[in-house]
Formats: C-alpha cells, sequence, structure tokens
C-alpha cells in the first residue's frame, strides 16, 4: 500500500540527520497521496539509523491508523491539520533544529535580513504563540495544527513556507516531503545568519523590501529566471 | 568477571567521542552490577581509540579495586556515592562537553526554555556550588558526589538526570550507561540552545508549566504516548 | 572548446561544498580565458552532487551564452563587470557562506583584527551599499558589479580580493578561479574569528598599522619571504 | 640526518589538520632534539595533504638551514629564541586556531575559569603586548620569540605551556611536539568555553583557587593520581 510514497518519505526522512536537523529522533517527515488522501508519517520515537521504509506508518485525516506495526509520529495530528488547511502543500516536517529551534525558544520571528532568506521565504518568518492550557490539555497536537493554519488563515502559505511554534521549535512545508526538507535546511541557515547579524548589528533593520522582492521573484512565479526551466 | 556488563560499559563510553562529548579523555561512563553491587568505569587516562572492553575496571562501593590492568577514573568516588544515593539508577557519566561545561563555569542552571528539555528533563538543570576548601582537601572526588546527593535529597532524580558541578562540568545518569550517555547529549543539545535564546532574547523567561508539564508526561510516566509501547 | 578551463572551473567549483562555504546551489565560481575573453562559469541552480565539467556554461564579456547546455548562473552579470573592471584577474567567487553573510547582513565592513586577516586582504574588508529601487529594477545583478567596480576604481583590487553587498553575500577574486575559491575560504574564517573578538572585546580596534603590513608585505610584493619560491 | 624525528614531526604536523586547528597552512609544529640541538621544523607554506616526513627541514639554534629542499617555517625564528629561553621543552606548537586566535585578536589573556584549564595550565593563559614598530622592522619573528621568553623569564614555563600574542594567536609548547599539539588542542576547548561562559554571565569571576590547585595538582607533580603510573 503507498510502497513508492513510503520509500519517498522514508527517504525524505533520512535527509534530517544527513543535514544535521535532528538529534535522535527529534523530527518527522510526512507526505500526503493527492488521490487518497492518506498521509504516509514515520513511526514515533524510532531511531533513525534503524528506520526502513516499511517502518513508515499510513494514517488518513481523521488520524486514524490505517497501516503499520508502529504507532505513527506523536506529532502526527498537527500534520494532518495542515494538510487540511494548506490544499496546496504535499509535504511537511517538523525538527528541533538548533538554531530555529533557539528562535523559538526567544519566542521571535526571524526579520529578513538578507537575499539568502528572500530567496524562499517572503518576509519575517513568524513564530506562533504558546497554546493556552485549555488548548493543551484538550488536544495539544491537533490544537497546535490549528493555531498555526488560523495564523496562515489571510496570507500565502506558499510564500512563507515555516513557522515557530513558541518554546516549540518549527514547521516547514512545500510540495513534497523532499521540497518541505529542504525548507527546512533554508530555515536553519537562515536562522543561524540573522542571529550572528544581530550580534553583529543589535540596530539591524531588514533588508529593503525591493531587494526581497527581487530576489523572491527571481526564483518564484511566472518572471522568475533562476535556475533552468 | 561481569564480562557483558564490561562490554555494554565499553560500548557506552565509545559513544561520547561519537556524539562529540569528549575530547581526549576527558569522560567517562559506568555502571552498576544490581546483584553483586560492583561498579564497571573507564581506566583513567587512557585514550578512546586505545580503549577495549577489558580495560575496563571493576570497583566495589567502597572504592575498592576488585579486578583490572589499570587504575579506575579519577572521579570513581562521585559515582559511587551516586549509585549509594540514587537507588533506581544504574549507569552514569561525566563529561566536559562545552556547552554544559560552559554553563557550568559561568555557575548558571540552565532554565527550562522549551519543550527540547522539557521532553527529557523536569524544570531547570541545576548547578551546585563550588566545594569549599575543606571539603576539596578532604575528599574532593567523594564530596562532590555526597554534595549532588545532599541537593537530590529532597527531589526527583529521576526526573532531572543531570547537574552542573560549578566551574567543573555535567554529570548525567539513568537506567544504564547508555541512557546516561543519551542523557549527556540531551543536556549538550539543551544547553547549546538555551544559551543561544538568551543572545536572541536577554528577557527571555522559561517555557509555560504547562507546556513543560505536556511534553515531560508525554514522554513519562503512565499517561506517555510518545514512541512505541 | 575551453574543455581544460571547464575542467579547472569545475574542480574550483567543488572546493566550495568541500570547505563548508556553500548549502544547496549557494555559490558559483567562474574563470575567464586571457585569450578568448570567454568566462566558464557554473550554471544556474545545478545541485553540486550532480555537477560534470562538461555541464559548465561558457559565455562572453557582452553576457551572451555562446556553449552549454544549461543556463549559466544568474550572477553571471555580476561576473562579467568584474572580469571589465579588474584586468588583472581571471577567478571570480560567489557564496553565501554563512559567517561572511552575517557581516554582509548586518551591513559592516570587516576590520582588520588580526594577522590572519592581514596576511591575505590589507585594510578593512568592504561593504557596499544596496542598490536603489532603480537600480535593481533596472539590472540587479549587472548594477551589482559596477557597485563593487566603482567602489575599487581608485584602490588597489590585488590587494582587497573580496567585498561584501549589504543584505546579500560576499564576493571573492584572484588570479584563477582556485586562488578565489581560497579568498573565500579565508573571508570565512576572518568574519568568524573578527565577530567572535568583538563579543569578547566589544571596544577592540584594528590590530597596529605596523602589523598589518609587516604581514601583508612579508606574503606579497618584491620583499615577500613566506613559503616557497 | 634525524629520520626518526622528521618522522613524529611530520606524524605531530599532521595532528594540527585532524584537531580542527588549522586551515590551509596556517600552523607548525617543531621539535628539537637534545643531543645536536638541531630543530626539525616543517616548510613554509607547503600545504599539509602534500606533506611528508621528508619535507621536514632541519635548522640549527643561529637560524641556518642545515638540512632540506624547503625553506623552514617563517616563524622558525620564534621557534628558536623559545627553545634557547626555555631548556625543558623540546616541542613547540604556532597555530591560527579560530577561538584562540580570537582572545588574541581581543587583546585579553584567559581567565581560569574551570577545571578544564586547570587540569593542564596553571592560572590565567597570558596574552603579551604588540611588538612596536622598531622591534617588528628589526626582526619580527625573532623579537616575537623574545618577548614571549622575557614575559615568562620569572614564571613557571612549564606549568603554563601556552601565549597568545596580541593581534596575531596563539604558541604551546611541551615535552615533545605531540604534547605542544595536545596543549594547542586544550587551549582552543579552554578559549571556547571562557568565550561562551563569559557571554552567559558578562560578571563571570576565575574558579576559586583552591579548586584550581586540585585539579592542577592531581594531574602534575609528585602527589598526582590522575591516569596510570
Amino acid at each position: 500500500m503507498l510502497e513508492e510514497l513510503k520509500k519517498k518519505v522514508y527517504k525524505a526522512n533520512m535527509e534530517l540527520p544527513k543535514y544535521g536537523l535532528v538529534t535522535f529522533t527529534w523530527g518527522n517527515v510526512s507526505e500526503i497521496d493527492p488521490e487518497t488522501k492518506l498521509v504516509v508519517i514515520k513511526p514515533s520515537g524510532v531511531d533513525y539509523d534503524k528506520l526502513t521504509a516499511e517502518d513508515m506508518v499510513v494514517v488518513d485525516l481523521d488520524g486514524k491508523k490505517i497501516e503499520g506495526k508502529y504507532n505513527p509520529s506523536s506529532d502526527t495530528s498537527t500534520h494532518i491539520e495542515l494538510y487540511k488547511s494548506f490544499p496546496d502543500i504535499r509535504g511537511i516536517v517538523h525538527t528541533h533544529s538548533p538554531w530555529a529551534t533557539s528562535w523559538a525558544q526567544a519566542g521571535r520571528g526571524i526579520p529578513c535580513y538578507g537575499t539568502t532568506h528572500a530567496d524562499y521565504m517572503y518576509g519575517e518568518i513568524p513564530c506562533v504563540r504558546n497554546l493556552t492550557q485549555e488548548e493543551i490539555e484538550e488536544a495539544y497536537e491537533k490544537n497546535t495544527g490549528l493555531l498555526i493554519a488560523d495564523y496562515f488563515k489571510d496570507k500565502d502559505y506558499m510564500a512563507m513556507p515555516a513557522v515557530l511554534c513558541k518554546n516549540h521549535g518549527p514547521f516547514t512545508w512545500g510540495k513534497d516531503g523532499l521540497e518541505a526538507v529542504h525548507h527546512a535546511v533554508v530555515l536553519e541557515e537562515v536562522a543561524k545568519m540573522a542571529a550572528r547579524c544581530e550580534m553583529l548589528n543589535p540596530q539591524n533593520i531588514p533588508a529593503p523590501q525591493e531587494l526581497q522582492d527581487k530576489h523572491y521573484y527571481r526564483k518564484h512565479g511566472e518572471n522568475a529566471y533562476y535556475g533552468q526551466k
């Protein structure tokens, strides 16, 4: 069942340790099948060096396990809410990557200080608030997804494929699992350089809007000219 | 004698350089055998790349060497006092891992700024005071253990499996040597991210208690649901 | 066509990931052929681990593609302007290397705090201003090159083979592509150490001029005595 | 001639890139032969990945080349002055290792904030002043050695096997080349942790003297008990 997608999701998961984004089991990648609306996701708490494609878990959009010998990631409900709210995405990543998590722990969004950021993400990377005690107790992971979805309800989630959850860490997404991983790597690099540039210039301000626009639109949209067609 | 345990302790020791927690010989792992109450520990000052399972040293809870061609770690007396005071643990690690040691050198405990920390350790990771000149001269390593034990005498040492010794470095523990190493890795990651998030927000405050509780108890205790059963 | 030069440029490009200067496709190396005035450059957006020498693109000094199955780097026009203004160079590198980019994002030149810097670069590494909206819209990449060339019009570009573009990142150059890469590595090390030394001493001032002179001229010019003749 | 010593010095040099202490050719190790008073040292500006034992250069204590196809390190005169002033050492290392060099660029000695430092080096690691213009012009490298020797003339250079030269970088020494490299690694770790602990606690003070004494003397002198006898 969904064997090709399981292989894809397995490979995308294995990119996380390769890029230094996860320690132990602190991360997960999922991808949704557009036909069946089933989601393939990493099992919870299984070590990356023991993981196989067959270990991937299949769940439906109600969070019910459809196939798999393991429990799905404990963050599965967050992924599901994002798939339900963001119809144009097919892949989601969660990590505790150190620089992005440091911004999340500081409760701050990441200003766009340069073109590395603007090449992929349009504007400040947001940091959403803590859940209330009631929201945590009622349904922590699902409400995390709803909070993110609510933040983006009047925004372009394809132009900002990343969010920080306060005191927790980042989620990123994309047109498939691999692109979501790609965005997680970009986020970590951008988070690192933004922290260092504030250290070098505590009064730093974001890059001029026209420079942000130039870089974002030379890679995105109909007038893009970066890369190969 | 205790050949299986020696292999386990050897393997746990070799995880320290693998995870970048030790330079040269600056670390050690021990594990206690619950039947005989004998402790297997790394020999003092032997390079990791020359270490073998047979080099492990066996001592009793009086600190007497029972078997081994080498002297045991110079920190053996600290390990012994912890085993005597913490009956539920079987493994102990000491390192000079750079971020945790930087907090110890700064004389500060590590506030719980996020869920990475709360997933493993409940509350602020404590930093215990310097020993007095008298305590140092009388029995430095043993008194280090007694000081840590005294700090935890009315606390849950299983919910806080780590401590910093001021101007020195960290000790961690767990249900065996490998789990103690696991906690040493977590500590280093948490120490790194806490330092960076204070740099990003000098007025930072700890994560809300309900979020700390949620993450700690989704991995620990009878209602835990993280991972596989 | 220019097969030897393509191999050289390919090899120089592959040094960028080896030295940790690029993530994904965030960098490029070019070299000019002094006879034909043709420039060989990395194709735009092609992954380093799929790159081959045959993928290199040949362009002329008007920016016209002369040979190659791919589009040239989107930064090609910047390279071309530098070759036109700096007749003594044959190689150019652009990266988003993290420390140098952090200084660029902070909008600051890098003071010469020590001999590591003075060994290769004479004086403060400059950070040129943002382009105006008009300059960006008219011809972003070409105007970036013109801005750099204008900054150096009365300066010795061989004694300062590096520049930071505000909110963007660094360009470096040299007598061939490999030397330009060498300078990109030096720049990253120097940028890292300058940031850290300001952290250690916020009132830090540049190294004494006579020390800068000693180190620069023991490696450059007719009285140089570093290395082998 | 001195073939065994050349191999030792070659191996000690190769430890520098292994421990991440050098970029390109920015470092060198020498060792003196106690019988002949000849010094074996790395050639100047030769890449580490092309270096062989036969490339090592032999010089006498007047700085005259006795054997070798290459020029000796440009820092040879500094090494020679140290050998002449420090009769108990046989090995010397110079690097531009990033953390130690950052302290040197900041013009600050490294306070002893913890036991990692005290285990190897007794007290604050000194940072000696800049040479004057006259000293630089007369004999830069030789006067660097004389300045260091003068600083230590009434101090125990075996208990403090490291020094920082302002706006330049560190020298370390030891009973042979390998021990001098060992001290260069310790210095870099200690420099890193001291910088970070000041970031965490800007009012930080050195470790209590009795703790420094305990750690230094448990590894050095007649009452040492660390390691194997």
